[in-house]
């Protein structure tokens, strides 16, 4: 345990509080470390009956209470690079309180929810595994959850998992997969004044954009929520001289599919898509999706807590409850702020959506004959 | 007039020997004060029937013996980069005899005939004027031609020119024009896993592939001679990131254009061609094509004293000789060496193409009286 320059985080202040102190501890993917220690620091002298596991800059504390079902309940300490937006600020827009700054959409609303939680909720109907870990932001093969799954998969084994990802305080179930494919013609060089000699590549990639353009993506209704799929080129490039035929072309194409569809299923329907043009076609990156799940029993309870007026949809594009769904485990995404305004400038969290993710998951963790639903601290 | 490290030229000498010591004098563009120190060096001191003229690391030199017609012959004196290929050998492949080197075909076999005349012609029926220029391998505002013509249009007067540029010892008349134009396909930015609230650039790109890949280029025959348009993506390029739906992509266009279409034709060509698709088009680039004017009295002199088995053809890409016509000067492109191999690292120039060229402009130069046709130095 380390807490050279960490400053204190205090679980038991109010949520805005808390996730102004998270936000201000800066912390861009691979600078994670006082954030983690901060975190580890509280959960050791606040938290008695957790177990505190260090790994790297990832924090784990559990229950041991023998409850028979587990629920993680993860976030990721790291955000994209600074925009010029810390120290933190709040203001009121249009009658809105809001918290501004880097990391407090993308996810230290949602970190500091699952921290505050953490400390208080020693009385759950469940065994809890918190989960705070690094390097998110960038490469899957960064990501400690990739290190983790691999030397230690006991430390997140678990019957239900929630992502603290932004959601808009609605739950978003499961994720869709991810490829990309390297899409390649070929052609002879020549002079473009002399083009009868040669082929070009370029124009051989009129048939790719075609398709692409053309193409009628599946919508795959899963436990009631709708996975639309997505086919698109993501990337061209081509060309040698402003007067040569060039003799390659090649185009990145990403293909997000439903979850219940494999990465095998994938690229075979992305090449029968571009069946019968002569390519080279190479996967180059490949993700699964996660059903979401929302059958099994304690995903039931987690909606039962949240109440009928929380918003259910499907998590369209990848996030880590992938990698739960990969262990076997379902797994939702549910947190504060707003998807789409996750590394922004502006990139904020309503205050409304702090105290409202707080107050659907107390509910959720409370003492079986608790009513659970209060925002005192 | 310099001459430091200049090393003597002899005009008298064998066409073969004096090309190679044109070839030894490194003249990378940029780099041509050293050969044009030699050309003018022994033009001064060896042909006192020219005005010789130094502007820049250009020469020029002409008669002026009032004999009411005047033929201007050109060669530029630098070369693409060395490429190990340097200093020139001679070898002997398949039966004939190459010299081999750096600029050897393009285009100082081509120089070493015209200074060789331009010491030796001083009884012509016409009047000459022998230009030799720097900076042609290179970006066209830094073509010392482009200088002359702005600064000095009376240094390059002529009823008629010739281009010593490599075609096989055979006449390739005029040339296409070239025309390069940008064509941007704008769309709205989102994450490749909600494609529905984008619009993906590079598929509204699909359309301009397929028109270009479909064209049917037109093929102009001028006084007999076939110029064979072409329309070619030389470029492309589009994508922001693996995750993104781009919100602009854009293609290069090359339309090399027969001589008898002006600029402003090929540009109103290219838009009705892209008619209807929502793109911003500009062009970056153009430059007119020249006629071949083989009608005219002079062409016709010279394709007389070159005999009936000269092979005649259409120059399909763009020469400096479109700078003459843009002067009203008909102009030819005729040399030694096979153009497909300028600027190869195995860049060479058959001797009998060098003997032949020589001889071709002998005659046409030769006394009105005088047979001409002799490879006696």
């Amino acid at each position: 345990m380390t807490t050279h320059g960490a400053p204190a985080l205090d679980p038991s202040a109010d949520i805005v509080d808390l996730t102004a102190a998270i936000v201000d501890i800066e912390s861009v993917s691979g600078d994670e470390r006082a954030l983690a220690d901060a975190i580890e620091t509280a959960l050791r002298r606040r938290a008695p009956h957790l177990e505190v596991i260090r790994d790297g800059d990832t924090v784990i504390a559990r229950t041991h209470r023998g409850l028979g079902r587990r629920v993680l309940l993860a976030g990721h300490l790291d955000t994209v690079p600074v925009a010029a937006n810390l120290p933190s600020s709040r203001r009121t827009r249009a009658g809105r309180e809001e918290l501004v700054g880097r990391g407090s959409c993308d996810m230290k609303g949602g970190v500091a929810v699952l921290f505050k939680l953490a400390v208080e909720a020693d009385a759950a109907p469940v065994d809890l595994t918190w989960v705070f870990y690094d390097h998110e932001e960038v490469a899957a093969a960064d990501n400690s959850l990739t290190r983790i799954a691999a030397e230690h998969p006991e430390y997140i084994e678990a019957d239900f998992a929630i992502l603290g990802e932004p959601t808009s305080a609605g739950v978003e179930g499961g994720c869709k997969g991810t490829m990309r494919l390297e899409v390649t013609a070929r052609g002879v060089a020549a002079h473009s004044a002399r083009d009868w000699v040669g082929e070009n590549a370029i124009h051989h990639l009129a048939p790719v954009l075609e398709r692409l353009a053309g193409y009628e993506a599946r919508r795959a209704v899963i436990d009631g929520l709708e996975y639309r799929e997505c086919l698109n080129a993501v990337a061209i490039s081509g060309g040698i001289a402003g007067n040569v035929i060039p003799d390659r072309a090649s185009a990145t194409i990403n293909y997000r599919f439903a979850p219940d569809t494999t990465v095998r299923q994938a690229e075979t329907h992305v090449r029968e898509v571009l069946a019968g043009l002569d390519l080279d076609i190479a996967v180059t990156d490949a993700s699964p999706g996660a059903l979401p799940g929302l059958d099994t029993p304690p995903a039931r309870e987690f909606l039962a807590a949240l109440g009928e007026d929380v918003p259910v949809a499907a998590k369209q594009g990848w996030t880590d409850v992938a990698r739960f769904a990969a262990l076997g485990t379902p797994a939702v995404n549910f947190g504060p702020g707003d998807p789409l305004l996750a590394h922004a400038d502006d990139e904020h969290v309503p205050v409304a959506d702090l105290e409202e993710s707080l107050r659907g998951l107390r509910r959720f963790l409370a003492p079986p004959s608790a009513p659970g639903d209060t925002l005192a601290p």
